[in-house]
């Protein structure tokens, strides 16, 4: 394997992640509708930590965990934004 | 479907990404320990650059094209400290 076959391991990789992102962001703009509907707060910080420790705790590396923990954060804070933006949209 | 059915579907998903972004890294060790070995710097931007294009172009959306960018240049940040990291403790 040569730099050129890794990058094309990585490139289609890639893809595959941007695929689960996105599934991540549609599931999260269900859960916002529901909130909306039922007038519950967005953000909800508790269940933000739990998902971070649940991550570090099934982390099979080379990741270190604070790695998966600020990888996962700025998840979090794009499907928040995401949520926001389009319930806003939807008053 | 209610709040916590979704909430499952995001743990799911989590996990799979999880997997992903660490398979991800060991493919980014590979190409760092060749990288070392030719004495080829670590830090390629127009790489880089390719990448964050060509995954604004695969986005299927709701993800916003701005929020995948952030996203992967997170990734890449986070792939980058890791090899370097790892890269001077072979030293």
């Amino acid at each position: 394997m040569d730099i050129d076959d890794w990058r094309a391991k990585i490139d289609e990789v890639d893809l595959r992640i941007l695929a689960l992102l996105n599934e991540r962001a549609r599931y999260a703009l269900e859960i916002g509708k529901i909130k909306k509907c039922d007038r519950l707060p967005l953000f909800k910080p508790e269940r933000e930590q739990k998902i971070l420790e649940r991550l570090v705790a099934h982390n099979p590396g080379p990741l270190p965990d604070a790695a998966v923990r600020r990888l996962f954060e700025r998840v979090l804070d794009e499907n928040r934004s995401l949520e926001k933006e389009i319930m806003s949209g939807e008053e």
